[in-house]
């Protein structure tokens, strides 16, 4: 074990930490203290042992702190370094290198123990055993187990598997470490233990039931500690979730002759009458903040452009706190032409839909089953063909379930999850359009229906509960 | 000839040509008011020869202004349009429906016409015959060619290739027009005509040695009917390439394991000293737009995303108007964990851009040749292999060149120009990296170097005269 300090560095983990001190709770801060000092006493005990046996340790060079030049661009080694998500029986027998955060130290003796490294969702158990057969010393093990945890290791070992499966790691191998350095060593205490960070519900109530007391790690703390409750495997997936529901959004709109444009965010006026806008100054002139892309993209299909589409943040300054209202968001917009009928629309949002529904279960199966545990799910119900209801249909299940509705007049929250749910029961579907609304419940642009100019061409688009809306706008080419 | 007025409807076009009377020059004004005088004339001279020829019409069923019932989602015929530019001699004798912009108009004779028709950087001819056997009377062709430019037309016709190549087309076949419908009147007088403001600077010296008098149309008018600007072909290609390059930074990045986030717009803190900053009040709270999303991505790097890409909007308050200065611009941004060198990030950006100029090159020839003959550029010239060059060797390919630079000091905008024509005499190459520079010129988060703190792990990307600000932010996983 090293008695040098931790080498100095810029790492953001430590200067969050040193923001720590001054907001964690006083409870908790006792507790930590309190490990802190046990920790503190560990590592005295090892220094004196240290001292002595630092002399005759053959194998010091397997192990230890890297030296800050070593982080600062000195050489390029050629190595290279495996992914711990990429680590499976395969690779059996073979050496590999990884660097990953240390989330768990299990010390079984002083010659034997385990390290749990992790790299976004994935984790792997890395063994120590002390063997001059393989150069790994009884300092080497008590290296690997004095350090805090999240510090930043780099192991080369020999990829073995296990005789029985492996409960807390993603990874069904493990890695027989031959050497180990620490690249960056976290403070010794965290405002976040990613452990308890990273628990479902249902743990938390088993727990109570068992008398077990876990910590809670509360919203606030989250919050606060953003860059460290980002490390918890659900936080990994779903963040990957979202970059590939993005990703789909575009590849389907793009294989529909959709281009991608972006329009501008600072604009001179509020996009859209009624909601509240962001107001600001520009250059000395008034200015707001975009509430939607909605005229720019209107002005593109004037331009030319057929079909556009945008990813981009929209603003809007409602100080409203449902899970329907946010004052900032990411947009996933799409505006075309219409030949002859709006329904060109529909088609395209039930394909997008679909692909991105497709795409998700085909391709993040990880990522699902990470939040799933977390945050347990049903899989979305949907359909190969998404089914579309006219709105007066819709009125009609609600009648015939007894709730009275308003035939002409506009849907609430509670009406739609009710139409949800009876949806679901009938069509076996949570993904739906609802078209054909009532001219006086939408926008004043609205085109009205060629038959009857109190129905209106326009749809909204549910999926489960929440639901997103979808205006026809008027316009053709 | 319909004696009808164009009907009623939202179009943009129109919205916008009702606001352009109160801005377009006078000069202008009056020129197109002769002009307007002179349609009216032959509307009304039309409109008499018509009430007289509409009764023995026998093909009036094969043209006219579609009514407005028929664009508000009547029927779904099942149609299909072709697009412009997918009409290719391979299509020769074969019936096909298109939409688009009429362009412009030739009237031959009573008997024949050509209608010049625009999707986006496409452009058709399409040819008027009255004839009996085709069911186009001398009255359709009066009609076809009394519509005001930029009105959206439907064309049945059949494929024909001309005996001679077609100049004023993209297109390199003519349509046989049998039926054609108006679907959307645009107003008789357009603040911008398309073939105006699709003309090179070298068209215009051209013109003047001639004796030619070309409208120019100025950026002003331009930016004030945007919608109408963006339809020139060049506007067209400009907005592709951009997408496409969107496009191939995410799909690069993609595959070396990096994922896309969006972070927020709205903080509380300026992101960058120094740079101006936006400032709002956010529900009572002084907020700030971000100046650059530097500190999420870090966050998330530190949050175990590994490497990281944004596409987004950047807000600059900067009261500066260079080339290099934008109050809102978007960024394409990215940050990555260093496993040992800070090369690791300059060998990304390499592929990166190199792996964007051969998708252009490749994907968009369409685009880039409609640029070029707009607004004429070279090829850009780089390597397959990016040139790399140290700060020193920059310098001191300066002073061989006979300007004296401060070797520790920054480079200025001449310097940087300098250097970057040197390089292109030298290396045959526009697009170059040049790195380790003094560690003063640099911000104060920038790593020095290891073996001389007087330089620091930093790079610049230059490509042509402009050059993009990429720093080596020094952290390890």
């Amino acid at each position: 074990m090293s008695s040098e300090p931790p080498p100095a560095s810029t790492s953001t983990e430590e200067l969050e930490a040193d923001l720590s001190a001054a907001t964690i709770s006083k409870k908790q801060l006792n507790k930590e203290a309190r490990k802190a000092a046990k920790a503190a006493k560990v590592e005295k005990a090892g220094k004196v042992e240290k001292s002595q046996a630092e002399e005759v340790d053959p194998f010091a060079a397997n192990y230890g702190d890297v030296p800050v030049e070593e982080i600062q661009s000195k050489v390029i080694s050629g190595r290279s370094w495996i992914g711990v998500g990429d680590l499976d029986e395969a690779a059996e027998g073979s050496s590999v290198l990884i660097r990953g955060s240390a989330q768990a130290f299990r010390p079984v003796s002083k010659k034997m123990a385990f390290v749990v490294l992790r790299q976004s969702m994935s984790t792997v158990q890395c063994v120590l055993v002390a063997s001059a057969d393989h150069g790994v010393s009884t300092q080497m093990v008590r290296f690997a187990t004095s350090l805090s945890k999240e510090s930043i290791l780099d192991v080369e070992g020999i990829v073995s598997i296990p005789k029985e499966p492996l409960k807390a790691t993603t990874q069904q191998v493990e890695i027989q470490v031959r050497k180990v350095y620490c690249i960056n060593r976290a403070i010794p205490v965290l405002p976040i233990n990613l452990e308890d960070a990273a628990r479902s519900e249902a743990e938390f109530e088993k727990a109570e039931q068992t008398g077990e007391k876990w910590v809670r790690v509360l919203q606030d703390t989250r919050l606060n500690y953003r860059s460290i409750d980002l490390r918890t495997p659900a936080n990994q997936a779903i963040f990957r979730i979202q970059f590939q529901v993005e990703n789909k959004f575009r590849e389907y709109l793009s294989s529909k002759d959709f281009i991608g444009i972006h329009s501008p965010k600072l604009i001179s006026g509020s996009s859209e009458g009624g909601a509240a806008v962001f107001k600001l100054q520009y250059n000395g002139q008034p200015a707001c903040l975009a509430q939607s892309p909605q005229l720019y993209k209107q002005m593109s299909i004037c331009g030319g452009f057929g079909r556009v589409f945008e990813v981009g943040p929209v603003f809007r300054a409602e100080n409203s706190n449902t899970h329907r209202h946010l004052c900032e968001f990411i947009g996933l917009d799409a505006e075309m032409e219409i030949k002859e009928h709006y329904f060109e629309v529909c088609d395209i949002i039930d394909g997008l839909f679909v692909a991105i529904f497709k795409h998700l279960n085909e391709n993040c199966q990880k990522e699902l089953e990470t939040i799933n545990r977390q945050y347990p799910f049903e899989p979305l119900k949907y359909l190969e063909k998404t089914l579309k209801l006219t709105y007066a249909e819709g009125i009609q299940m609600l009648k015939d379930a007894g709730t009275e509705i308003e035939p002409m007049g506009d849907l609430n929250t509670e009406a739609e999850k009710k139409l949800g749910r009876l949806v679901k029961e009938k069509y076996g579907t949570e993904f739906f359009i609802l078209y054909r609304y009532p001219l006086a419940v939408r926008p004043f642009y609205t085109m009205p229906c060629y038959d009857d100019p109190a129905y209106s061409n326009s749809f909204d688009v549910f999926i489960r509960v929440a639901f997103w809306d979808l205006a026809h706008h008027p316009r053709h080419i």
